[in-house]
């Protein structure tokens, strides 16, 4: 059998639909668990892995509007938490489907660790901005009880921002490789891992860091040898010139001009310049393709007739 | 290797000690961890489970606060996040003994699902409490809006209650035994396991269930054919006529007066009960021996120098 890695995206897993149940996130991320059943049942090797912001922003949310009864956990924690939801919900899905067309696939979701380096410069520079916004008065609190680093948004408001430290490798990789050997469907580093440290006295503390840049290097090769890679997010395709008036959607793109259009921020930078870059990154490490598409649209873009198709040059 | 399942009470895990850090639960957790990296290191396989009620109900408490905000996800997606927040906390534990040692030993934590069957008759009949409390007024609306059953405490308060029903099996069993076998430590079945229904047209749908009592029957056979049973929790030894004057402690207890003195209530139904009970079924079904003690002396529970030893009799 080939070997895939499919991404959603974190938005993808959350967004509602009209008609869908917009108050039940469970059923909008229970759609997406269908599209990967729909690709599995086509007879593939399957690792599954997916984002978490919308997530970890909505555990960070009830933590805080609960931390006079109930100690808020750090960072770290809040992922692990957002990979037991969204693997539990991604694992129950697939499930549903094997069951009813009769197929009997074993499906895991393996707890992700991913370790940084303690000297990442990204520790000296927090830019990721997180959770709750907050008036100057109480951000300034919040710096000097709990250490966090708070910054001004153009309105204003203060929000807290945290390092994303690019992590060098995955824990559980020699665990989830005897599992995918054994034909299990494995749902792993979701959010790109929790990022640990492996240093010092305390070995393996958490790194109380953001990780979504993880997709950057998610170690492919260690992990699985995956042949393709398909991102899965919430637009039909990527767009050149994102947000400015000259956007026009690309269907087919080698790796070669990749590296340029992402330093020339092509793509946006927040949402899909990093599914870029980690689609070209795929094709340049391993020589397969990479396509980028719509989550609705899973079947098609598994065919390749939708989405973007990144193929080396 | 010998095999052992070590099982670790939600409230163990979270409760305060004078002297330690009592505003952070995460090093509570922590301090578990080092005493399973004790035995992990005196040669055992080793499978982790754990409750999680205290957890769970304060995961509820945060989604009840911030309700206006976020919408709060159902009662098994609540049980997925706390495997997740307490597998991690003790993989890295663990992780990080193992390095301060030198030792190398992989650790994963699976997040587990546990099979129940849809006309169990826990769901006619929801008993165990959960979350926070209610008014009157305000449990009257929950029952129109949210279809839960709330009850009233003694206290006239209002709570949620949801059914116990009892698993038949785990549905990761293949998953676990296959990374024990390759000497992974797997942490596994926390909180007794999600509980699923496998049928219908949403097969394995979360059953929106408790499943505490599935320490009742964790199907230890099929799943990792340990030999011991270690359950460490937080108090020194299993006491009979617990909440009585006339409780006294039981250093060793053969496995032939054990359903009797369940029966009778002995050891308090709420939690010493349902950990006996297991301790019980674990040496009638396997033969072997269960040790429950203190999560602070597992070094001298593990050598039977602590706690209560249950053997065959």
């Amino acid at each position: 059998m080939e070997r895939v890695v499919i991404a959603l995206g974190g938005n993808a897993l959350l967004r509602a639909r009209p008609g869908r149940h917009v108050r039940e996130p469970v059923r909008v991320v229970a759609f997406g668990g269908r599209g990967i059943a729909d690709i599995a049942a086509a007879g593939w090797e399957v690792v599954v892995t997916h984002g978490n912001g919308p997530q970890v922003g909505r555990i960070l949310l009830q933590q805080e509007a609960a931390k006079r009864w109930v100690h808020p956990m750090p960072l770290d924690v809040c992922g692990a938490e957002s990979q037991g939801l969204i693997g539990y919900l991604l694992q129950v899905t697939i499930g549903d489907v094997f069951f009813e067309r009769g197929m009997e696939r074993p499906v895991a979701t393996v707890l992700t660790l991913t370790r940084v380096r303690p000297d990442d410069p990204a520790f000296a520079n927090p830019t990721k901005p997180i959770g709750p916004f907050y008036e100057e008065a109480e951000a300034r609190q919040l710096e000097t009880e709990q250490g966090w680093v708070l910054k001004p948004d153009p309105h204003g408001r203060f929000r807290r921002v945290v390092p994303s430290p690019d992590p060098y490798s995955i824990v559980e990789a020699p665990v989830i490789r005897t599992l995918i050997a054994e034909g299990t469907i494995v749902i792993a580093s979701g959010g790109g891992g929790i990022p640990v440290v492996e240093e010092g006295p305390e070995a393996r503390s958490g790194a109380r860091a953001w990780s979504t840049r993880t997709s950057r290097r998610r170690s492919w090769p260690a992990t699985s040898r995956p042949r393709r890679c398909w991102i899965l997010t919430d637009v039909r395709a990527v767009q050149r010139g994102f947000g400015t008036d000259r956007a026009e959607s690309i269907e087919r793109h080698d790796r070669e001009g990749g590296p340029e259009m992402l330093e020339a921020g092509e793509f946006g930078a927040g949402s899909m310049g990093p599914k870029v870059e980690a689609a070209v990154r795929f094709v340049e490490q391993r020589g397969g393709r990479s396509v980028i598409g719509d989550l609705d649209a899973a079947v098609a873009v598994l065919a390749e007739e939708s989405g973007t198709s990144i193929v080396a040059g």
